[in-house]
């Protein structure tokens, strides 16, 4: 399957690279064609890169990971045409961490970036997913010694299911469908008590299990 | 120990009651000394039913088990004098309702209840805790089949260490030390997840338990 992963910081890495490992096609897009950092990853690992818009129009799946605050206008880049029916995974949060750390969420209450991403983008089938934890978790949820949670959020059920059977190949034997891309409300603002966990743990290599009563 | 649980909610009787089973002393505080659900409690259980105020002024550790939005207002009845110097043990969420459910927070950011609980009762020794889930699981960690997680946040260390005590007779093993009352952010953030989970497993009887890295 071609999947274009858009960003090239950590969180792309990690994504690019494992679905290579999984030998899928990936191109990995940045604002230009020869961004040093996505050309040496395409080098390593025999995917290619290209510029945002170019690596979404050859894609079936694009996944998300800029930054938040750089999302919309890193997918306007790429192109509403290049985006409309396909799956859009979007991972990123929108942490406004303009006065330092601990950051704090620049959209909430009654929405989500998650959200915005979509009303932005009406044709893309937008599936948020794995903004809970630190992008070395994402790609291998083996390094905690139990099993853990991932969560989908998303309107479009069939594009959920593929996400979700996307996660399966990554180790996540249980995606937690929230239901609708409004649930991303709820997955964004467990980022101001994971950075506080971060703080009290000491690490930022953890993930929450959920425990119900029997 | 003399505790005043301020509320007659489910939260406040939870509270009340274990308290009573651990042979405290327990006063339930509400805006008037015959409030219906606050002298049947008592009745039941051994306890007492006074004011806000008299309560306070009675008690070494004062619980808030009002709803977030009333909170302020309830302990401005129970008095800033009867509040100095006391442990105050805050389990509110500042959740807006106005618009239905899901509910979501009135307060966010840079700020939260907690804290605009110890500022507006400086001489208070606030400590947030047990606000990160259902009241039943509250006063009965074992209702879950593992060993879970609970917090605590406060500027007094001594308050905290008498609170992780409480805690522990409760059952709770480990509760986790954030840090100061800002970290009180974290746990109230944690809401708008909660009521995504609780609407996606179906039930409001679960608890997280992270897990780290080995």
């Amino acid at each position: 399957m071609r999947h274009a992963v858009l960003g090239t910081g950590m969180v792309g890495k990690a994504i690019a690279s494992k679905l290579r490992s999984l030998d899928h096609d990936v191109t990995m897009g940045s604002r230009t064609a020869d961004n040093a950092a996505a050309t040496a990853w395409a080098a390593e690992t025999g995917g290619r890169a290209a510029t945002f818009a170019d690596a979404a129009a050859w894609a079936e799946v694009v996944w998300n990971c800029t930054s938040g605050g750089a999302s919309l206008e890193a997918l306007a880049l790429a192109g509403a045409d290049n985006l409309a029916g396909k799956i859009l995974i979007d991972l990123a949060n929108p942490l406004d961490f303009s006065q330092g750390f601990p950051p704090i969420l620049s959209i909430t209450g009654r929405d989500s970036l998650g959200e915005q991403i979509q009303r932005r983008f009406p044709q893309a089938r937008v599936v948020k997913t794995l903004n809970t934890m630190n992008c070395l978790l994402m790609v291998d949820p083996g390094r905690v010694p139990e099993a853990t949670e991932v969560f989908v959020s998303g309107d479009d059920a069939q594009a959920k299911a593929a996400v979700v059977e996307i996660l399966r190949s990554f180790g996540w034997a249980a995606p937690i469908d929230l239901g609708d891309i409004s649930t991303s409300r709820g997955t964004e603002a467990w980022l101001p008590l994971w950075v506080r966990l971060y703080g009290a743990l000491g690490t930022p290599d953890f993930n929450m299990k959920l425990v119900r009563a029997t």
